[in-house]
């Protein structure tokens, strides 16, 4: 083990689990595993991972990353390990990841709550971020460890804070590709092919990214004042998109959702404010 | 006038038709502009336009643009206008698009249909660009008058491509915005300020849009397989995040409207697949 090397414990060794115990192997780590199933352990024991019998012998190092498929599932094994300094990995709600700070506070645990931005397969590259919160002096003890998974980036010491914008970001992917797949579907039925649309997509996507900082501070003001695009255009041209995507034969239920909220706006009086005004029916 | 330099007739000075009309101006074209009310013609003549009496004279150009803001205020327009060349600037849906280049047909008048991807203040700059489709020898012989106003991209033959492809670009802004409104109103119920989120949502919708070439490629194969992301285990992460919108008291109609799509997906045996097969239940 070179200079500041750490013994890192890996409980759980899914996917993701997996990858970040090879990461830090890959940077020289003593990596110590648990999973319940020892069989998936074997190509990081290849590696030189140490294979741990129980949760608690995973948990004798300096530090834990759990990463199991449910708070559910994870609560009796963090219970039976015991660790000193716990960073949590596994996916929840903000509730949940509070549950488990209030939890290892009771335990006299040192508790970082992280959620993974990345697929499996990026972790350790420069397309991993991970967001954390929780206990400011665990992360920073450990924060060299984990940039070895991907960049850290530290939200603040409420533990939930990281599975909240976790799901906030994951919200934004999923309506953006609710709104790709649509779109495909739409141009699909006069034969236009994936390939020929999506450059034209991606560059949009990137003209529409450039808009959101100008509707962010609308919201941070309050202020929704346009000689840009006024939502009754937006919500009336939703309506066009609802009405073909029908007239084409293809599910509008989607669209027909966003149009909804547009028209709860227009009804409350926004419709000749900007379409940042929206989140007053959203909050 | 200087070498290449056309007569352009504009129909309609709302923003849009003012804009466009600019351009021309500013390119140095010989713009003649007609409206229904001629006092928006004021600061375009102050630069050069010539203001037309009627539609008819305003037609009499080598190419004519028409924005209205609507289809059933532009039929009459252009029937009293009669152009040659006539390029048709006015949003509607891809069935109006292609009942007025019928029309055009049987009127003996050469059709381009175009769609202005960009906001007026945008028109004549790098960020504008048109999509078109219609008559390619219309489209070929006014290209450079065209590109004055915004890249140029032609889609084919059928006049109603451009509006299709309108409609669904826009769905994807839609769908974005809504995506984004709600993860600015779920952060903010913990106090997070746009400020502070909005850098790391628009790094993160940056790598949304590396995904969606891949998506687009199993949506033209049909081949769902994934080793990185299954739809059921987005689509259980779309009901933390309905769940958790409502527990924090906000409105979970988009998100719940997504997550309903997905689950008709992963219903219609789509769990294991990449998020790419929710387009099975779309089209």
């Amino acid at each position: 083990m070179g200079e500041g090397k750490k013994q890192v414990g890996v409980l759980g060794l899914g996917r993701m689990g997996a990858a970040l115990a090879g990461a830090l192997l890959g940077a020289g780590h003593d990596v110590v595993v648990w999973n319940r199933s020892p069989l998936k352990a074997g190509p990081l024991v290849d590696r030189g991972a140490r294979l741990a019998a129980t949760p608690a012998e995973a948990a004798s190092a300096d530090v834990v990353l759990s990463c199991l498929s449910t708070y559910d599932i994870q609560q009796p094994v963090l219970e039976a390990a015991s660790p000193k300094v716990l960073v949590n990995l596994t996916s929840g709600t903000p509730a949940e990841a509070r549950s488990a700070a209030a939890w290892a506070s009771s335990a006299g645990i040192d508790y970082v709550d992280g959620v993974i931005m990345a697929v499996p397969q990026g972790i350790g590259t420069a397309q991993s971020r991970i967001l954390y919160g929780g206990s400011p002096t665990a992360f920073s003890a450990q924060r060299e460890v984990l940039s070895v998974l991907g960049e850290p980036v530290f939200l603040g010491e409420d533990a939930g804070l990281a599975a909240l914008y976790d799901l906030a970001l994951l919200g934004i992917m999923w309506s953006t590709m609710a709104g790709y797949l649509q779109a495909l579907a739409l141009v699909g039925t006069e034969g236009v092919a994936p390939a020929a649309f999506t450059p034209m997509a991606l560059s949009w996507l990137s003209a529409v990214g450039g808009f959101l900082p100008g509707i962010g501070a609308q919201v941070a003001s309050g202020e929704y004042a346009t000689d840009v695009s006024a939502l009754d255009i937006n919500a009336a041209g939703l309506g066009l998109l609802v009405e073909t995507s029908r007239a084409q034969g293809i599910d509008a239920s989607v669209p027909a959702a966003v149009r909804e909220l547009f028209d709860r706006a227009v009804a409350s009086g926004h419709g000749a404010h900007a379409i940042a005004s929206v989140i007053e029916e959203i909050r």
